[in-house]
């Protein structure tokens, strides 16, 4: 908070008072915490840790909303909430207008929680959610693959590499922008909503505001490079072997983005005086954006006609690849699929063959299918409950449907005039921004770890 | 088709000459093909019961089209297939318009087609799918409940049952509909289409021309019978034990049916100046024409608020129980699903315990809540690529994503302005009736039966 409370200092601005105050106030709460609780570290059990996960992100949720609630923009508390639910699990929908005319200060802090969400997201993706075993994530343990080291100097190793990698593409990132034409403040935030795949711009019209091809080949590239596993590049960077890229979510990610990316691209060349350049660049950046569940946008796509939106509402659910910052179904939940259905195609036709289900070199137990299962039962499910929700509530169709799964599958857009690539969320009415709130918190946190907190048993003794 | 056309000759109407001669032509061809294949039945493998159904239904669907392709109303020949297709499978979707003033051959060809494509379904789900494992439908063997009598006998006995139901059902929903106002004509057509949960109407305006509230709910009382496994009730005649109604699904689907149709009633009733009765009247009218999958419509729900809209797209999704003429994913899989979530999220708390899964009381095996997973996971992937091929193919984001499930879950009516309940299939182009028609085969077919012909290794040898 000290950060943007300096920039707004430099610019003059009356924000700075509010956030040193609440820097000050939550430095001084947390160190009362820390202080009232410290002492050995207690037992990590399952139960702790769901708890953990659940207080930590309602926290830091909280935390992030003091400076939107107090600021000179006036907000209302689910507005607040909303804007920093949206920031720190990196989804990137906004409710703030204006934002080429914002305070330096708001516009940093809105980058710097989707950064430091990003982080989160990551540390809970490779360190705890496959030692819960949520939603099958147990191939994504880093530890299990190497049992000569020790766990702590292991994982101190890991950490070390992965905040190494973290600012390294930020960095790159940061120079790529500036390379292409933005200003360095420009640069900088929108490299720290770019490698947390988070979204948020300074500028209401996202990337439109530059109007630079390159700029968008820049972002494409670094989109898609945030939504691959960090887990494989940390390996990579401490290992030097080239072979641990053989991640199969890796090629499908990168085959289905591809795909997608160049049949809209032709598909809106052909169907308008866009030249086919220009049609696959701008292609390229909003389906990769939608994939990696960024959420920037170069243009309102939903003006390439039916077949883009068709496409963009189905890109929502997708996602990018298991420990990297992209949220969504994400794509080794594809690849196991894929194995599940051949299997069974397989079987209907000989009845006692056993059919395995490989992940590369992998075999997937059943335990690890039904629970990616048990996650896709659960996702479909609370896309519907969104969806009715908002359609209750009074939004159309096409934000009610795009609206819950944009929120669950933490991407920022949705489609039709609200929410659309050219809207946003100022005028979403606070019941509504409550729903998306604990849609995006629940798909941030893969759905289970939220709904364990349901069952009765979890509570007994 | 000997019975259209006499009831044409009977009006006098040029088309009698159009069934007369399908009738014979057809008539010909399968007693030629019944003497060339003539002796021994073959052997009945599982590839030989794919091979069957599906050979099966893709003729009758083509000897469906025949009087609609030569008939005086003209149509494409996508179009006749269509009409056909949605007739057989009991989707009730239509590009005719102006059906208030057709010849009654043809309207009587639309509901005949339908109920008796409702016998074939009911056929499938009993006697054939189980056995060839299709989409966990093991449970719903009639003949493992009962191993004392012999297979064929009670084939036999089975059978004769069924008719003897089908055809009590439809006499009474006829009788029931005359009672209420309908001409006999009206109600004989709209019985044969009510029991096969298909949805064809003698109207354009479907149940809205009779604008009558005693009608809907006799329609809605044998919709929802309907919509009720046919082997309960196979079992209840034969047994005459009331236990045998103590079927999970039959619970799940009224639950859901109550559930949903109160809170779409009490919601227009509070939005709207439509006082209670009516509003619930006809709630429970379209949303249990919609779960059942009937299709019929007493209005234009989708004018009636968001909330209508949203939950009318999302129960196009469910459909009835399994052994009766609905479609959709059906209720035996919700209650199987739950019992997944309930074990699964039990599981995250005690990795080790054991979670049975169980329906009713059995248990529900994990080979087959791999076959449910493998269907749900097909349903949906065939649900995106229908949307994205209609969206391709220039259809706005509610006609696209609608018109998939509706034809994949046989319900007929989507949302939007072009097949919304106030609409129908008649501009649709042929490239996208194509789609649909192979949806709804799919869909009817419960997907898997059809997928399993693509697999390479089923023509091997």
């Amino acid at each position: 908070m000290f950060v943007p409370a300096m920039a707004d200092l430099y610019v003059g601005h009356p924000d700075w008072q509010v956030f040193a105050m609440s820097g000050i106030l939550c430095g001084g709460i947390f160190t009362l915490a820390a202080v009232a609780t410290s002492g050995p570290p207690p037992v990590f059990t399952r139960r702790f840790g769901f708890l953990l996960v659940n207080v930590m992100w309602t926290t830091f949720t909280i935390v992030g909303a003091i400076p939107f609630y107090l600021s000179s923009y006036d907000l209302t508390l689910a507005q607040a909430v909303f804007e920093s639910v949206s920031g720190i699990t990196t989804t990137g929908g906004t409710v703030l207008v204006g934002l080429d005319n914002l305070p330096p200060g708001l516009l940093l802090w809105r980058s710097l929680i989707v950064w430091l969400g990003g982080i989160g997201i990551v540390g809970l993706g490779l360190f705890i959610l496959p030692d819960l075993r949520v939603g099958g994530l147990s191939f994504f343990k880093l530890e299990s693959s190497d049992t000569s080291e020790k766990t702590f100097s292991r994982l101190a190793s890991f950490t070390r590499a992965f905040m190494a990698i973290y600012f390294g593409i930020t960095l790159a990132c940061a120079i790529g922008y500036a390379w292409a034409g933005m200003s360095v403040f420009d640069a900088v935030n929108h490299a720290f909503t770019t490698v947390a795949t988070g979204g948020y711009s300074t500028h209401d019209a996202s990337f439109g505001y530059f109007q630079s091809l390159p700029l968008l080949w820049v972002a494409t590239f670094f989109m898609t490079i945030s939504s691959l596993p960090f887990s494989v590049m940390i390996l990579l960077a401490l290992r030097k072997r080239i072979s641990v890229l053989r991640d199969p979510q890796i090629l499908a990610f990168l085959g289905y983005l591809t795909v997608l990316s160049t049949l809209v691209g032709i598909h809106h060349h052909l169907t308008s005086d866009v030249e086919i350049g220009q049609a696959l660049t701008h292609a390229f950046f909003n389906i990769s954006s939608l994939l990696s569940t960024t959420g920037f946008a170069s243009q309102d796509y939903t003006l390439w006609g039916p077949f883009a939106v068709t496409v963009a509402f189905f890109a929502t659910f997708i996602g990018g690849c298991t420990g990297s910052t992209a949220g969504g179904i994400k794509a080794y939940r594809f690849v196991v699929l894929y194995g599940v259905v051949r299997a069974g195609l397989q079987r209907l036709i000989y009845p006692s063959s056993i059919a395995i289900v490989r992940y590369g070199r992998h075999t997937v137990e059943p335990e690890v299918q039904r629970s990616i299962f048990l996650f896709l039962a659960l996702y479909m499910l609370l896309w519907a409950l969104g969806a009715i929700a908002l359609g209750a509530l009074g939004y159309d169709v096409a934000t009610a449907l795009s609206g819950s799964i944009t929120s669950l599958s933490n991407v920022g857009p949705g489609i039709g005039t609200i929410i659309g690539p050219a809207g946003n969320f100022s005028t979403i009415s606070d019941p509504a921004l409550n729903v998306m709130s604990a849609l995006m918190l629940l798909g941030r946190l893969e759905v289970l770890t939220v709904l364990v907190l349901l069952v009765p048993v979890f509570w007994r003794d």
